[in-house]
């Protein structure tokens, strides 16, 4: 049975770490909204029994599951993908749920003030939260993932225990775009962030990863997305 | 074995959601911080081999783990709070993060631009996004809650299934939150969501959470928090 991925169609977003995971694994999936233009998305909005508040949401046979940490720790051990173990599978829980308030701040750079509307609409406000973001807050999130590797006890080369998870696949997408919207301030921090750079590296050497970035399946980062590069921002 | 949870002593904030499931399921554990004022948190945020990045966390035995719904998606089956069968499972957690969200939403109704400045030197700006909130947010949030409940083919008892989950604890005190921090704006919303309305008088009901509302160990909602009473925000 194929999994079925609602996301929006042009973005990689946050849809994207769902991706990560489907392709590592080398999962049987549809990418249904790069079919339809997102309009089964939109209709099972309206009317599952479990309707998602947004998207991404995940289908597999009759069930739907949204909100990309709760994908992920459904979908991980099914995927070869989390550890054995409930609290092994809470650890990698936690740090995927941190990962993903990375993400939340990285939206809120271009949207700091108002979700409803553009960016252009709140500029100088995204000017003061970037900053932020860009000298504080991109160096506490990548030390503290440089900090759990160093103290993995089963070695630095992933995140949690001596196998990869789907969290290590979400810090190789965090830093693909933190390089992409902020570019200087990326290369500053990961400087001192030498195993997150490991990991991203180990990452992208996978086979199935590096055919899945060379193939048309993976967007290219862009301005609608959640990791956006404007100039203004960086520095 | 006592639960330990390490959060910080004088405000609810996201800790609240997990005191609130330890004291519903009547479990031994112990509020570190509130009797040495949050010095072993501090020391174990700095030396724990799985670093949370930010309270709460939640200690049983050796192991450690933060992240609010990280925690409770951990301990909800060790509580009774949780359903059987991982996708069931997964729905809960998918209705937590979601709640999550709304918690980060109102969160950045005071902190919109600068997480590290105070809420008086960002007020225009705030003053921006608790519009948004009020005005749209909190009825797309709760609307979506009452959806979730109608649509529950086991009733509209509970959120997920016929039994309460930790999910439906976190719905009272988001609603507890919203009725602190925006009391015209969420009698509104709430006029239309009647269902949410008797999740929270359900839970608030139940003898052990009427216990501990009514005890020194529940802090009050203040303006340290993540819910606010700011005269300016709500109308």
């Amino acid at each position: 049975m194929a999994y079925e991925l609602y996301y929006w169609p042009t973005i990689q977003g946050r849809g994207e770490f769902v991706r990560l995971a489907l392709e590592a694994a080398g999962a049987d999936y549809v990418d249904v909204s790069r079919q339809d233009d997102g309009e089964a998305m939109m209709r099972l909005m309206k009317t599952a029994d479990t309707p998602a508040f947004a998207p991404p949401f995940l289908k597999l046979g009759e069930r739907t599951i949204g909100q990309v940490a709760a994908i992920l720790a459904w979908i991980g051990p099914q995927l070869g993908l989390a550890p054995d173990g409930d609290s092994d599978r809470a650890w990698v829980n936690q740090v995927q749920l941190t990962l993903a308030d990375l993400v939340v701040e990285a939206h809120d750079t271009h949207h700091p003030v108002d979700l409803a509307a553009y960016y252009d609409e709140q500029k100088p406000e995204a000017a003061r939260r970037a900053k932020g973001f860009r000298d504080q807050r991109i160096g506490k999130f990548l030390g503290w993932a440089e900090r759990v590797l160093e103290r993995n006890r089963a070695g630095s080369d992933w995140l949690a225990g001596d196998r990869m998870t789907y969290a290590d696949l979400s810090l190789f997408q965090v830093a693909e775009g933190l390089r992409y919207a902020f570019p200087q301030a990326a290369a500053r921090v990961m400087r001192d962030t030498p195993r997150v750079v490991a990991v991203r590296d180990r990452v992208a050497a996978l086979p199935r990863i590096a055919a899945y970035l060379d193939s048309p399946r993976r967007i290219a980062f862009n301005e609608d997305g959640i990791f956006r590069r404007y100039p203004e921002f960086d520095g």
